[in-house]
This record gives structure tokens, sequence and C-alpha cells, in this order.
């Protein structure tokens, strides 16, 4: 299986799966085309969410605002998971969240020669990389002349919040579609005050254990799916009614 | 084969996609992930003018307002069909679709215990289930020791249109993406009356058999795809030019 | 395999799919559903680029404007790829860049009688006869009693760039998701170029291998990974700095 994340909405990706079909049988499966634009970060995120739900498979992830320049092409292993993207971070999250410990992890440069477009690596790079690797098998794919060894990589991670007797202070990571904002402060720190009120950079509101828990419209603070404190609204946009946007930093206060 | 619909938007339908491979080798389709948010109505709609399209198949639907409230998760079993998504009604249209019958419906309850996340119920909940009923068969699905049989359901049911000598009352159901208001109308009124003007909320317009046999721009009256009465303008939005939204009173009078 | 085209947005593209699952056993690939709305020539771009990275396999595209007319349905067999859609033009351009020769395309007549509905034949003509031409295979599709040899068909060419000494004087064809304006000019025009600037439309800009060679917001003049010249800027939207869109003219000047 090879899983597909990139920034470039429709209809690039279709290249890189015929590209993919054209080297190896895979079966494709879509993990998002609509990573905001060049957003390394918002993307780092997102696959570390999700890519640990997947059985084995070989994950190719293009947000890669670097196109074309002297950037690095790579390719980890992080057990019987491979990762292929640019080097620019965007793997790193996802990677160490899959193996538990850096030491898990094995990075390869990946050799890409002087391929068809300079704008388009996603098609003329990264495609046939993860074909290759999935053709080969994860456990093998160090045998690939086009992989090497102890390649250095650039990291990306997020920062950790701050959490004292008083409150927490930390920031919003990124927003999803439904305007929920999602911060870096754990979940845990709302353990035994579900029902009760916070502040929210000095505004009050609910700590619900879901959305529904308060009327349509309303604020409530609550643990995400990821396992975040998610500053949201009952049938609303969180980000709109507590005024937060990515980066943003976020004080709780109980 | 397992289908998948939602209102998630992305990325999240990927970590259920995740969830459901690692316990399953279900090929995947996605129907939609763009519902509108929280609308069980709409997409009650057009599963039920999509899914009998599909051969045997697990359908999983997440719509789900209450999400972590004390809602219950259902699975259906129609035929060789099953469906599995949150007790809101947003299956019965559907499943009544590809029964025929009510009484060809066996509504089981999910239990769930203590999922990992109260907000995503999607992924820790019905993406399970959906696995483990393909795992098991649809045919042998009671077995499975988390479904219980005989639940009671919420329902869902469309108002029903009034035709009468002089026209039909009626109201818009949907607006799809090309902007055509979908009524609850049938087209069976329209037959013999193409080429013809009738009159919409007392103004009139064409009864056509397709959008292009009117002027670009020029509003028509067509039976849609789904058999029903469709409010339309050839290359336009219909939904504007006669003014209409999901809800909205339409009269039809020749 | 099956890829599918359309510019059905969503939910129309999943009945097409359950109509191909309940016929054939085809793997299905998207290739894209958000074509613009009725454009035929942006689809027919489109579908030339990306078509050809796939290994043998049907093609299934809707951009139908004149659905419900008289217009013919057409099959078109090019070596061990097949294409089925409306006879509008849109198979064409893809059609003949799989083919390289003219005379290495077979065009049939789909003959489909009376559909289901007269406004969704990607449901009803379309999705059954790419179905049908998968598994009957490729190479004996002649064979379909629905397919009907020697039919003439409608094309769909673009128009080419006029280069001379000082300049090339072309169009712009799209403009993709990045904001990338592409035009007809051949990449070839630029070769030597590189760190120079040139004019367009009367002002200057740089000549860049790359987006990020350039300063974020700023112009450049690049080659895209379709082989045109491509009116870009980095990490912005460059049919908006460059003020063009699909069809506006070009001049461009060393």
């Amino acid at each position: 299986m090879i899983t597909l994340s990139s920034d470039f909405g429709s209809p690039y990706p279709a290249a890189m799966k015929g590209v993919i079909k054209s080297r190896c049988d895979a079966e494709l499966i879509d993990v998002a085309h609509d990573f905001p634009r060049q957003d390394v970060r918002t993307a780092g995120f997102w696959l570390r969410e999700i890519l640990p739900y997947f059985p084995p498979a070989v994950h190719l992830v293009v947000v890669d605002p670097g196109v074309g320049t002297g950037r690095a092409a790579i390719a980890i292993r992080v057990g019987e998971h491979a990762l292929v993207g640019p080097d620019n971070g965007v793997l790193l999250p996802a990677a160490r969240r899959l193996a538990g410990r850096d030491a898990d992890l094995e990075v390869f440069e990946i050799e890409y020669g002087d391929p068809e477009s300079v704008t388009f690596h996603g098609r003329d790079v990264f495609a046939p990389a993860a074909a290759d690797v999935h053709d080969v098998g994860v456990a093998r794919m160090a045998e690939l002349s086009t992989l090497a060894t102890g390649a250095a990589y650039e990291d990306l991670a997020f920062p950790e919040a701050d959490v004292d007797g008083a409150g927490a202070t930390g920031e919003v990571l990124v927003v999803d579609g439904f305007g929920n904002a999602i911060t870096n402060v754990p979940g845990e720190v709302l353990e035994g005050r579900f029902g009760e009120r916070i502040e929210v950079d000095g505004e009050a509101a609910p700590v619900a254990p879901t959305y529904a828990a308060v009327d349509p419209g309303e604020r409530l603070v609550t643990v995400g799916s990821h396992g975040n404190v998610e500053l949201a609204v009952n049938r609303g946009r969180g980000e709109d009614e507590f005024g937060v946007g990515p980066g943003d930093p976020v004080r709780l206060e109980w």
C-alpha cells in the first residue's frame, strides 16, 4: 500500500498515481491533497496524527516549497513503514510518532539525478522512489542503489506547552476543517475539569467532553481526537469565536 | 468493498481508512466527504440516491452532530448490503431504498464501550465496526458479539409532495454542486409537458428534457437523474435564478 | 484499471463508481472531478498532460455540456489505452498525445439507446461503456455490439505559439491550482536564458529554473512540468501578478 499526501490540490496528484501504477501494483490511498500550500508545519502535524493509524505502508508526502533547489530528497524507514518526501522536516513528526524512539529511524538520501522536470519532483522523483521502495519491500529498501544511507536531515518539532499549577501556556498548532483550533497543550490538563469553566486568554469557557455537550453556537474547551486541548464551538468555528489561528499563543487558567 | 461517506472534509477520513485497512483488506471507495457539516438530512438524501448503484458492500457513513453524546451507533443489514453509522436517521433513506420494504431491514446496535476519543467516533467506533462487518461478512454480521439485535432507531423520511389537477406543491430537498434545486415532486408530473411552459412560484419557465435544451443562462424545469423535478439553469445555477434553497416550498402550476 | 475524470464535483462521481463496480472488478483511480464546469478545453488540456503517465487503462471522462442533446458518445482505442466520453473533443488531446500519430486512433460510437436519465449520462451511458470495455479488454473492444466503428468525431486542438527571433507570441491555456499561468509557448524558447530577464507583455521578469529561485512574492518565467512556459510567482499566484487568465494573449520578448 502507498499512501499519498500533498498540497497539490487537483489534478497534479493523478500524475503521481499514474507514475506509481506504471512501476508497481501498490494499492493507493489518499491521505490529503489539500494541505495548506507549502506549509510544511501543518502537513507535518496532520501526518503525525494520521499515518500511525495505517498498517505497514509506504507513505509518499510532497509538500515542497524548495522544489528544484538544492534541498535533498529523503526516504525514512521506521519498522515496517517507509516515508518518502523532501528533506524539509515534513516527514519527521510522523516518523517519530511511528518509531517511538529516534534510534529506530533510518534515513536515506534519494539520488535522483536530473529529473524530467525541476518543478514537479512529486511526479518525477518522489513517486518513482515510493514505487521502488514498495516494489523491493520496506525491509529491503536499503538495497536500492538510488538510496544512500546515513543521510543528515532537516528536523521539525512542535513547541511544547508549559503547564503550571495555575494553568498552561501553549499555542495553536493548526485549525482543522471544522474550525477547531488544536493547541499543543496536552489533554491531560483538563482531567477532572469537565463541567467546570476555565479561562482562555482571560475569558471564561466551559470544559466539555464533546461538542454537543454545549448549546449550538456556544464555545467550549475540549480534548480533541489527537489528545490535545482544542478550542471549539458546537456547530460553529472555534477559530472565529476564540479569535485564534495557527501559531497564536494561548493561555489557559483554572 | 467498504464505501465511505462523511462531512469530515480533509484529512480526517484518512484516519478511518487507516483503521479499516489495519483490520481487514476491503477495497475502499469514497462516496463523499464534503456533505454539508452535520446536515443529516442532505447526506441522507444523497446516500439514498447513490448507494443503490453499488454492488453488495459495507457502507460507512459518519455525519454525526451528536458524537460523544448518548446517541447510539447502529449497523443495518439490508440483503447483501450493510450500513454502519450514527443513530440519527442518516442511514435510513438509503437503507429503505435498498430494501424496498421495511420488513427487510435488520437493525443492530453497536456496543462500543469507551472509545479512544469521544469526538471522533468515525475513527474509533464506526470504522472498526465497518471493518468487522466486512471481515465476518454481511450475511453473518449477526454473529459479531459487538452487535445487539432488535435495536430501536431514529428515522428520517422526506416529505411527500402534493400533486393535484392544477399542479404540485412540494419543497426543495437539496441543491447539488451545479446549483440545481432538487425538489420532492416526482418527475412523472412533467410527462407530456416537455416543450410547454409551466409556472414555478408564479413565474413561467419552460419544461425541458435536459439542460442544453434551453439557451445558456436560461431557466428550465426538468427531471433530474434522481427522478425528481429539478429547477435548473443551463450553464448556470438554478438555486440563484429561482431563488430557492433546501427546505423552501415550491409550487408548480400548469 | 479505470481512471475517472469529470466536472461533477461531489457526490455524483460515486454513482459512476457504483455502476462500474457492479459490472466489473476494475481498480478505480480518480484523476479529477473538479475540472471547471463544462469547460471542455481545460479538461482536455489536463488529460493530455496526465493520462500519458498511466499504464494501460480505460479512461472515463465526463465533461459534457451537451448531455441529453444529440451529441454522440464515443470510445477511442489508442494502443493499450481506451478513452470513453462525450463527442465534444475532450478526449482528443489526450488520445493524440498517447498515440503519437492520428493514424493510431480508432474511434467508435457508443450506441446507448434510451438511458435511465437524460441528464446523467456519466452514470447511465459512459460508466457502463467504460466497464464493458474494461471487461472485454481494450484489445477486443471492437467486439462489443454497442460500439460502432468508424465514427466521425469532434476535434479539439490548442493554438500553437508563434516563435520568432525577437520573442514568442502565444496565449494562456489554463491556470493551475497554484495560480501558475500555463501558456502554449514551448519551454525550449527559454533555453540559455535562465538567470536573464525577459519582457512579458512589456514588463521585465526573470527567467528562473524553479519557483524558489526567486524571492517569495517575486514574479518569474519558468518551464512548467508540462514543458511549456509558465508565468508564476514564488509562493504566490502568477495569474494575479501577471494579470492573465485562460485565453489571454501573451507576448514574450528577449
